[in-house]
């Protein structure tokens, strides 16, 4: 049997509840729940708003309550199968009495995967995959992390049309505009790590904090992570938590891209936002683990300095790396200021990204 | 006496004329003419072809033969008042019993100007200044080059995203896009010479001539220019006069901006795109010789290379160049090529233009 019109429509309707607005980011999957009676009229919906609440389909069957039975869930993502700060929904459901379970993405985390195995052994109809590239996209950075085991990584970089961060004595207050910085900062905000190397919070100190337009700091700060292995003044501003309360800081002590994205992942952390600098963004590169790049491109000269971009260990044109380019946006200036151009893009899969 | 409203839309007539597609680029101005009865209907139009070939005046009096007599003559630039290789405007609308005389840019070359005070003396109307912006700009470059007594520079560079020009080992082909380099085709087009310096011709050997999407030369080449006092290889392509009939070379022998651009505008030149390298962009920029700015950013990287520009004598952020944006373009890819971003820059006026 395969999925009903009025199955899709609640589908796109469980899509919807997922991606409500306000629904804090967190170490946990956005996900939508719909209850169906028979005639595919709506019982309950429901949704997750974020870790330690109720996921999707507890959140459902608590407003539908005995109603629940003989309903379908359509479900965003299939039924999680394990215990973890709430009980496993696939068992919830089989008590609800739910008779059919039709879901969209198939939950790639290996803990909590096997919820539609455990709701056929319960005599429980399970359909998967309707609109899953809809699911998909919409928790496009957890899927990526539970695929790969570690956060997906955003470089952010600023440059000159020359490709400098600072002039030759080491100034580089502002390089890029003021659009560009507060367009930075609302990217910050979709993450939930910042992450520099030691040498940038020696040299720049910079607050790496999420910041709105009228300097302020949003209530919820991504982590703070350096990564190096050099001893920190633990007076440097990154440090502070009185001026950006609820900022934390994570000192990682390596150098290794690698090791440092297994911590953070072992710290629930899904989205790590790169900065700098131009040493430890090239390690990442050179690595494979960029797999995202923000440019912006600043209409200013400065002919000597610090090259925003730092040795990949590419030595001829053939080898240059060329991502393919998602979006190109121009950034008006504010305030007579000149218009800076952001560029997104993703790395291409070459020799540097493969073999790990 | 104001112009009338007959004359207006005659003088908006003759800037059309003026504009009149195909009209060879050269060093004389676009001009247009429409000479007016008494009623305000057009008697005879007439425009300027191209050096050699009669004034937009002597055009439109060839036209209406007789009937000139008693007419207005509504010119889109104050008539000539010298004798090159045609005679002057002034004297031949007086022989032509032309009434008045209604011009929108007065001539700013020292040579030819003084037309409208010799119409005057001879008892003629004569009024200055209708729509002269619009006249100004339909004739931008040479305005700019009879003002300055030297051509106008468009400096046109392209860089990865980090300021690279060519890879560590020197190969640069292709940093940029096809789109960005036919786009770079049509710019030499609009201009009447292209520059570069020896160690270009040395180092990268371009043709530097102007050719269509299939790599065929245009029929109308710029002059080709290199200046600097190495003596150069007469094998250069820059030299091949078979595979590009009719592009023209000149070594101009000095190292000197301001040298240079004067034995190029006692040539007659008015437009000089400056292509390269990047030591000789920057003596042009330190010499605020730089009029107008193309950058061609490609998403690439490269780590390590050579640079895009070169030292600008710039130390520290308040100092650098931030020139004034005029238009950001994305060239899209063609044949699975990325998009290339193209923006066109005026230099700001400060202390590197002053002083010249």
């Amino acid at each position: 049997m395969t999925s009903s019109h009025a199955e899709r429509r609640a589908m796109q309707r469980a899509l919807e509840l997922a991606a409500t607005p306000g629904v804090p980011l967190g170490p946990n999957p956005r996900v939508g729940c719909v209850l169906l009676d028979a005639d595919g009229g709506t019982v309950a919906e429901g949704y997750h708003r974020g870790a330690g609440t109720d996921h999707a389909e507890a959140d459902a069957l608590a407003q539908a309550g005995p109603a629940a039975r003989g309903t379908t869930a359509v479900v965003t993502l299939e039924p999680c199968n394990h215990t973890g700060r709430t009980g496993p929904c696939a068992q919830a459901l089989v008590e609800a009495g739910v008779r059919r379970v039709v879901f969209a993405q198939a939950d790639p985390n290996p803990v909590a995967a096997g919820g539609g195995e455990t709701l056929r052994a319960a005599g429980v109809q399970v359909e998967g995959g309707l609109l899953a590239d809809r699911a998909r996209e919409l928790n496009r950075v957890w899927t990526f992390a539970v695929d790969h085991g570690r956060p997906f990584v955003t470089w952010k970089f600023a440059a000159s049309l020359d490709g400098r961060s600072a002039a030759a004595d080491g100034t580089s207050r502002w390089v890029s505009s003021t659009a560009a910085r507060h367009d930075t900062h609302r990217l910050r905000a979709l993450c939930d790590t910042m992450l520099v190397g030691t040498n940038t919070v020696a040299v720049d100190d910079p607050r790496l904090t999420v910041r709105d337009a009228d300097d302020r700091p949003l209530d919820r700060q991504p982590l703070r992570a350096v990564m190096g292995e050099r001893q920190l003044d633990p007076g440097r501003r990154i440090f502070d938590t009185e001026l950006t309360p609820g900022a934390e800081t994570v000192h990682l002590r390596t150098r290794d891209p690698h090791a440092a994205l297994a911590e953070l992942y072992a710290r629930d952390r899904q989205h790590v936002f790169l900065e700098g600098g131009p040493t430890l963004a090239a390690a990442f590169v050179r690595a494979g683990l960029v797999d995202e790049i923000v440019a912006y491109v600043a209409p200013v000269l400065l002919g000597a300095g610090r090259d925003a971009v730092a040795d990949l260990g590419i030595t001829t044109i053939a080898d240059a790396l060329r991502p393919t380019v998602t979006d190109v946006t121009v950034l008006d200036g504010v305030d007579g200021e000149q218009p800076n151009v952001r560029l997104t893009m993703t790395p291409c899969p070459g020799p540097r990204q493969e073999g790990h």
